[in-house]
C-alpha cells in the first residue's frame, strides 16, 4: 500500500515549517511540486527553498507536474471547481501510479494548512484504483501569519470568528469579527459600514511583506491601490484580511 | 528595551513545534513556564519536555510562575475576565522587571497559537511601565490537529466556518460549519438538529488523542459519557469539535 502525506508548509515563511512537516517530507520517497505557471515562479522557487534547506534524504525525488487552470468562466461556481478537482485527480492517479514505488511514500506540499480552503485533501479522497493510506500534516495559515505580524489576537474574549471568502462577503455581509481569503475581488471596498477596522495583509511571511491597518473608510482605497500595485510587480499577490467591528 | 516573545507551542504534539518557534525559543535568556496547579501537571510536563528538546542555549533559564485562577463565581462573564487579566498583567510586570536582564529576551510559551482563545497578547498588551517589544511567533491550532487527525478540510468549498465557544454555541446555535472551543459545557449535547454531524477530539497531537465522529444524534451520549471517564482519569480535558450539516 502507498502512503501519502498531504504537508501544510506555512504561509510563505520558510521557519513556519513544523519539526513533523520536516519529518514528512523527509519521509517521501517523492516530493510532488506543482508548477502553476510563470506568473506565479515566485511560489515555485520558494517551495524548492523550502526543499533544498529541509530535505537531507538522499532517496528522495522531486516531481514537477503542471496544474490546469480552473474554468473561471464556468457561471456554476460549484461545476467549474467539481470539473477542475476531476481533472487533477486524473493527474495525481497517474503520477502515483507512474512515480512512486510499491509501499513508497509520496508528499504533496500545501500552501498554509491542508484543512483551509484547500483541496488537496477533496481530491486525493477522490482517487480510485489501489487502496492507499493518507496522512495529513497542519501547517501555519496566512490567518495566523495575518494576526502575528499586525501583534493581535484573532477573536475578542469569549467572542467567535467567520472565516469566509470574498465572494461570500459580498452576499453575506460582516456579522462578527471576520477573516476573508480568497478575495480577488477586493469585496472589503463594497462595505461601508464607517464602524469596520481592517487589518489586511499579502505576501505574509515572505520579504516581500506588506501589512496596512487602520478604519476601512480610511484604509480603503489606499489598500486597493497597494494591491493592484504589489500586483502587478509580482505578478501574482495573495492577501487576507481581518474585518473587526470596532469596539465602545 | 526588553523583547518579549510570545511563542506558540502547538496543540500537544512536540513536533507541531515550528522551525521559527524553536529559534524564538533559543533566543531568550528567559522562558517562562506557567504552572496550573497539580490537576495539569500532564500539561507543565508537556511544555518541559518542549524545552527539554529543543532548547540548546546554554544561557537560557526556565522560570516557573504559579497561574491564579479565574473567579468563576463572577456572574459578569467578561468583569471576571477583566479582573483576572489584571492579576496576570502584575505578575508578568513583576516577572520580566526582576527576571529579565537588560536589553534581554523572554519567551511565553502558550499552547496552540497566541491568536486564538488565548489572553497572553491582551495581557502583555496591559503592561505599563518600560517600553518592550512584542513579537508574536504563530503555532499550530486544536483546530488544524483536530482537521488533520479525522482526515478531513474544516470548509467545504466555497464555505464560510464560524469559530466560537461553548457559551456562545448555546447562545447562538450553528449557522454553519462550526468549530466549538472553550466548551466545558458540552453544548453539543444541547442541539437537536438531526443532520448535523460532529467531529469531536481531545487531548489532540498527544497519545491520549481520543477521536470520535458521526451523527451528532448518535454520537452525543457517547462522547458525553468519554469525556467524562478521561477527565475523570486525568484530571483535566482538552477537546475541542466540528459541527457540520449534513449534505444531500
Amino acid at each position: 500500500m502507498k502512503t501519502i502525506l498531504i504537508v501544510g508548509i506555512g504561509a510563505g515563511n520558510p521557519e513556519h515549517l513544523t519539526v513533523q512537516a520536516i519529518n514528512a517530507l523527509n519521509r517521501a520517497d517523492v516530493l510532488f511540486i506543482p508548477d502553476k505557471g510563470a506568473g506565479k515562479a515566485d511560489l515555485a522557487g520558494l517551495r524548492r527553498d523550502i526543499c533544498d534547506r529541509y530535505v537531507n534524504n538522499p532517496a528522495s525525488r522531486r516531481v514537477e507536474y503542471g496544474v490546469p487552470r480552473r474554468d473561471a468562466a464556468n457561471p456554476d461556481y460549484g461545476a467549474g471547481v467539481h470539473d477542475w478537482h476531476d481533472a487533477l485527480a486524473a493527474i495525481f492517479a497517474r503520477l502515483i501510479d507512474a512515480e512512486v514505488p510499491e509501499n513508497g511514500v509520496c508528499a504533496f506540499l500545501v500552501w498554509g494548512d491542508p484543512s483551509l480552503y484547500d483541496s488537496t485533501i477533496r481530491i486525493i479522497g477522490r482517487l480510485h484504483g489501489p487502496a492507499h493510506k493518507v496522512e495529513i500534516i497542519p501547517g501555519i495559515t496566512a490567518i495566523q501569519a495575518l494576526t502575528a505580524a499586525h501583534g493581535i489576537a484573532l477573536n475578542r474574549i469569549g467572542e467567535p470568528v467567520h472565516v469566509t471568502t470574498g465572494r461570500r462577503l459580498g452576499e453575506d455581509g460582516v456579522r462578527s469579527d471576520t477573516i476573508v481569503m480568497l478575495d480577488g475581488q477586493t469585496a472589503f471596498a463594497t462595505l461601508d459600514d464607517p464602524d469596520l477596522d481592517i487589518f489586511w495583509g499579502a505576501y505574509l511571511g515572505t520579504p516581500d511583506e506588506i501589512l496596512i491597518e487602520g478604519p476601512l473608510p480610511e484604509m480603503r482605497d489606499r489598500i486597493v491601490e497597494t494591491r493592484k500595485a504589489a500586483r502587478a510587480r509580482h505578478g501574482w499577490i495573495m492577501d487576507t484580511y481581518l474585518l473587526r467591528k470596532r469596539e465602545g
